[in-house]
């Protein structure tokens, strides 16, 4: 997961700790006070959105905390007005929502590979500003992050990603077409950031191209833009159990045999 | 997330490395021969069930592998057909969904915390046999796994809990009241299983003492039980890239500092 | 509406009136008992469903009542459980669901015109008793109807849709197939009927060659096999106005010019 | 239905035979030419919003026409982004949505009732003229009619509900204490008039004193703001049979009796 990382997974583990700690208050704050929280993970194959969004799923919640990866939009959501299907995903009060990929689809894949029309981009481009700003409004906490990646790097993954069998559904035919395409997607990114980096729903860029630092940078990032987000911690009355802890017995059928391992 | 176990991480990591690329392997194969996968996870608060289901997600493309962690209904819902928040969260052809607890709520928590009436829960058991025949007939692979923990382990995660500000948000107050009904939700537990484990969609205990363990147990099981799924690799065309890798330049915005860390 | 009814649009209008009145009573006790009713409509085109249902909806809360429609399924939906995009409209406690035709999908157009496989139509047959029992056990009122028309009347009334530019979106290409494949929807039926029609789950013919006496005999039929569903009227608390109503003054702007109609 | 209309029940049908057929033309060219579809029905109570609706339901197709009529919110839905559970109804391409109250709730009863905060009502008129212009320029038809009654032809129209037992279910605890708050809804409306009714997405009265006229003149308000929507008829090859009618027969279970009527 780490790649050629300048962090040992135990030194990524030793800095990430802290944070996480943070992050569960951050959860809780926004439990308590009735937050509603996107986070957008936007950026080139292998840049690392998959795992960034595992950092945050592995600390919270599953039932505050969603992971939206929509497929291709079907025939129908095709001829919807084009926010639909990611707006029915968003938060109510108290929930995060991290959204792998997202409505920024149109500013990047749909224009240069071509499923949407010239002028679908553009009019995304003008009125996703607006469409943000009233989200904002209404009082959503709103984070687009954009993971850095230089080709070099890309290109090291994608190689690691077809030798390696785990990682190979991660290498669609898009993906292969995407590589040739690739100063078209840096122009699409560029004027997608001139188009929709506003005051209230900026962009943030984060170097990716060493994985366990981009996600820690992100984390700090997110966590220094929210207010102060401690709150005292809620009493919990925990008293001893009243007898020996039971040991489980099972009647109508055994737990089977464990798998062989030897630790230790 | 490993506790005590017998495994140190390296070990553990060693260890799943091999399942994790079978069960790659038995993901391509779900998508390719279109089944439908849906798998359980149940057991008594601190079991392991999130971790579980995090090795999962870790390995599985988002966008085929679905994680389904309902909250408690809204009164709409509580009027609906029981199984009726679960079913609409099934998986199309070629997907895989988990469930972070399922509709088997109604034999656990809310028959012991009253949440339901007793006739609700008889009918709950006496329907569901069959309700998941009607599935698995339907060609549904169905797995439903519970996670064995004995009391003093759960004690002892419990404890880890209330000193853990991470994992404080793991403790809720049903979690409180359940710890005092241990003994009933044994009986529950039992009750279900005689009740609900059949020839078409049988149970599967593992031993979660040891959470490292469990985990690899519970992944070895299922891949035994699917069919040979090795499929030959896809034929992927990777051309050479035809200039020197591109280094990232951008114009709208810059990427943020690093997180200042001192590794190697 | 009526076609050659023996009624006349008044002679219709005084029947059905002492029957609305039920209906609506009905609609109270469903509300205030929390029913769950589902109400299925099904015929060979032209039969008279869509005027039935305009019948109940005519009458009934549309908050209360809800008319389900489906379009041919998108592909994600045809991987998907056979039953789930109707269950997903079922209703909660106190609603009532009109299906304009409905799961029996599978046992007419889908096995004439080919779109699902024999064994996808004969395992529907076999499976649908088990799955309506296990809803009906659950406490859901299931009414399903089939309205019954000859085929020299169906030539009647397609000859006046063509005719006629405003029904004729009900002539679809598949109506235009359907037609040449009577005799294999008259066994398809028959098979449906034999396999479907179950003690608890009933099936009730209705002669539609009459569409208002249709309508008619089928609400009475439904009214029947309701429980005694009278309610004491509720209080309604009604005070006099305190002051002369009031005229409407729109500052902003002005009512339109009203339709030129000359009546009375 | 009608009430007391200058029109008959004859002449009101035969004045809205024509339109109804301009209609179906539109809605033929609305499907041709994937149209996205949006008409909102406001108005105080009783003022005719169902009857329009059923006025347009009765003629089109229920697959490509859908009414929405949602019941007050849940929890959940309280606390999401404000129009999220209208816009899951939006239609796509070629299809038409009715919405029996619409996103207006917050600038009428919600506001006059207290169920928003003064904050989030003045938020409401604030941003909701941009929201719909944003869907206007995404290609939307959005159509938003206010149906216009005087507060004497309301109080005979409660009147009317009161005693009869089949439109009571028409009158709500909301609508017996909304009549108590008359002056405050109509200072309500006024301020939403004048902050929503902008150029892209304009307001029409309808004079609904007289229902029946105020439904031919919505109708004929709609139609002339559409475009040409004459296509040339579709061809339907229809042969004739190659047989005589069949008769049905029925081998699994007979029709049941129909309703004793005495016509003609």
């Amino acid at each position: 997961m780490n790649g050629k990382s300048i962090l040992s997974w135990q030194q990524y583990e030793a800095a990430l700790d802290p944070l996480t700690k943070e992050l569960s208050d951050a959860a809780r704050w926004i439990q308590e006070t009735g937050q509603r929280v996107v986070i957008l993970f936007e950026g080139r194959d292998t840049a690392g959105k998959g795992g960034s969004i595992d950092m945050f799923a592995r600390t919270l919640n599953p039932r505050q905390c969603k992971v939206v990866a929509l497929s291709a939009p079907s025939k129908r959501e095709q001829g919807q007005w084009y926010f639909q299907r990611y707006t029915e995903h968003f938060p109510s009060k108290g929930e995060i929502t991290l959204f792998d990929r997202s409505w920024y689809n149109r500013a990047g894949v749909e224009r240069v590979m071509g499923y949407c029309t010239d002028d679908q981009a553009e009019a995304f481009l003008r009125t996703t500003p607006e469409f943000e700003r009233h989200l904002v409004e209404d009082g959503m906490l709103l984070f687009k992050y954009w993971l850095c990646v230089d080709q070099d790097k890309q290109e090291q993954r994608f190689a690691n990603r077809i030798d390696n069998p785990r990682r190979r559904w991660k290498l669609s035919p898009i993906d292969v077409e995407s590589r040739t395409r690739y100063d078209a997607y840096t122009n699409a990114r560029e004027a997608m950031l001139a188009a929709t980096h506003t005051e209230w729903a900026p962009w943030t860029l984060v170097d990716f191209n060493d994985q366990s630092v981009g996600r820690l940078t992100l984390l700090r990032d997110l966590l220094d833009r929210l207010p102060d987000t401690e709150l005292p911690p809620p009493d919990i009355d925990w008293p001893d159990l009243t007898h020996e802890p039971r040991r489980e017995k099972y009647g109508v059928l055994d737990p089977i045999g464990n798998y062989p391992v030897t630790g230790g």
